[in-house]
């Protein structure tokens, strides 16, 4: 079990280390690692709602949270809010009140302390400029100075929420590959995926999720419209696919082949392993940052030639969200700590001609890092 | 086709009007409008790419537009740019630069007749604070301001994308209505509307899709795992569905019947389509406004007894976004004004007993709302 007022009083005690008198949180990741408010599947487009730019948790070093919440859809905060005591009060907007007014009202209910107040980075510019007006003189920062040293150390009860979101994510795969054959399509193959995770469990893709063939470039990096073409005999496929099971996120790649593959595909296949293998035994807690990680397994594959088609970083931070710091890449000298988990993603990408990748959530220990969960990297051949 | 060109100068001539010098726009729904810049489907968790945060359009009044983009995906960008010349140029910011040293480069360059800059309304609260520090005597407004008068009047070949929309979003929910039989669940309804979208040619689901039983709140608004409930006979069900296609929304709502509905249940169908009816013969250019529509849709559920059951406004404007300005609301006293297009969606909705729907797009025009594209109302009957 997750002790959300021992969290609280964590991020309470931060604050006041770093004089900081009120901190905004929207119903995202921030707040659902404080309070356990489950989060929303959110909508792809913009929505709108009278009041949504001021809806959110304000949390002082004694007062709140209180969570505003807008009248449209307040059903499923009241439900939320109900079992969690922590929650000092649930404030509902309602259309006949005007938002700017409410937001002074509430400002000057807490104690700033001086002034300094932290906003949730991913909140709306809008609700920074009504804030800023609301306190022309006050001093502003971002609330993941408070929380992300928070939440990149991971407790058992988040490694097993993990776990168990990275083992729906391989059923998933597993049950997905029965329909991988000439003739499906990627748009199908995507398909399957989304609706294997939610019949197992999911609460919701953590990421648009990602079957690709021939190594072209695919989900939300592709035209939007998913892919007609037919799986060939001589196409490589790419996994790349995750979910949120109980707020926490999986993120999980496999390779796959259909027919016989060229030794070229094979060779590939195993420097990806290598790469993966040597970048975990490297993951030892203290001893190196996240750039030394992505450098000994970016080396392994320009040795073999492919250097330039290892497109994107090595890894990056996983847990209430899917990329969260630190990073496995060339901007990150954060030593590794014990408990923190990572992807571990090498792979070899020419566009058209195949693509390969391999990817696990591993978690730093004393000796290196080990995979959350552990399932074949085979190649699979269809 | 549309003319960027055009609504770049458009959009100019606004912000000179408001002593605009700057406008930030990210890769989202304005940017598309007045661009053409197709938005990638969003993530469902928090994605966070090195230098992120300051990744958007930079416009000015004759410089620009700047687009700047992340490393890691400037590929979809590139090809996006590639045919509209009216991108003045394309930023690539990599790793090893520092995002804030940017930021302050580009404001630099340009000419800013006073400060008055412009952000997206969603754009990040990060991004925000960040701009306040590059000009710390800046004074910022909402990129809103500037674009949402333009949106709000429909040009014909909007008018006919959103018919493609909803045309699609029809389709689907036909093919899913063949699925509708007593044991599906609820999970499978929604993953054959979404599977079905796709099929069709939508870019993604332009909201979450929800498809309910019982009456009972679905979607978004729901336990996060979609129920496992299976249809019984006696069950009433809604459909709220909706597609984007070529970056234009639709939004779909229909009813069916799990085999002979009781009197009350027909009873409210009717109650619903005349609240419709009478809503769409108000939405007359320049005689009306949006909150005076909703007032009339709600005063025929009213005086039919169920008032306290219609839970939500009566509609929403829809168009690059599913959610936007004006509203048939309570709020808003937007004069209506020929091919403004809203939803009208009246509903009653008693949870665990039954729910009702119905929700097409509407053209105002000089003698009352047009549906955008016409299908049976009726009940459908399973």
């Amino acid at each position: 079990m997750i002790d959300y007022p021992a969290r609280l009083a964590a991020a309470r005690r931060r604050m006041a280390e770093n004089q900081v008198g009120l901190m905004f949180l929207v119903p995202g990741a921030n707040l659902f690692y404080l309070t356990g408010l489950a989060r929303q599947e959110p909508h792809p487009t913009d929505t709108n709602r009278w009041g949504d730019w001021a809806a959110g948790a304000y949390l002082g070093l004694e007062r709140g949270p209180i969570l505003v919440v807008p009248k449209l859809g307040a059903g499923y905060f009241e439900a939320e809010v109900a079992g969690k005591p922590w929650f000092a009060d649930l404030r509902i907007l309602s259309e006949s009140e005007d938002p700017a007014e409410v937001l002074r009202d509430l400002l000057s209910s807490f104690d700033l302390r001086g002034g300094r107040v932290a906003l949730d980075d991913h909140a709306w510019a809008q609700t920074a400029l009504a804030f800023r007006r609301s306190l022309p003189e006050g001093e502003f920062l971002l609330a993941s100075e408070i929380i992300a040293p928070l939440r990149m150390i991971k407790e058992e009860a988040e490694l097993s929420l993990m776990r168990r979101a990275g083992q729906i994510t391989a059923e998933a795969f597993e049950r997905a590959l029965a329909r991988l054959r000439p003739g499906v399509t990627e748009l199908e193959m995507n398909g399957e995926v989304d609706y294997q995770l939610r019949r197992l469990g999911a609460d919701y893709p953590s990421f648009v999720t990602d079957v690709s063939f021939t190594g072209l470039p695919g989900g939300a990096g592709s035209p939007l419209q998913r892919s007609r073409r037919q799986l060939a005999p001589g196409d490589s496929v790419t996994f790349d696919i995750g979910c949120v099971c109980q707020g926490y996120c999986s993120d999980f790649g496999r390779s796959a082949f259909a027919g016989d593959p060229p030794a070229e595909y094979l060779h590939i296949h195993e420097t990806v392993l290598n790469a993966q293998r040597a970048a975990m035994a490297a993951m030892v807690a203290g001893q190196i940052s996240g750039a030394g990680v992505n450098r000994i397994a970016r080396a392994i594959i320009e040795e073999d030639g492919y250097g330039a088609f290892f497109r994107h970083r090595l890894g990056h931070g996983i847990g209430v969200t899917v990329h969260e710091p630190p990073w496995l890449d060339v901007v990150d000298e954060t030593l590794l700590q014990a408990n923190m988990t990572f992807t571990v993603e090498p792979s070899i990408r020419i566009p058209g001609h195949f693509g390969n990748r391999v990817e696990d959530v591993v978690v730093v220990g004393g000796t290196g890092g080990v995979p959350l969960y552990d399932t074949g990297r085979q190649l699979y051949i269809v």
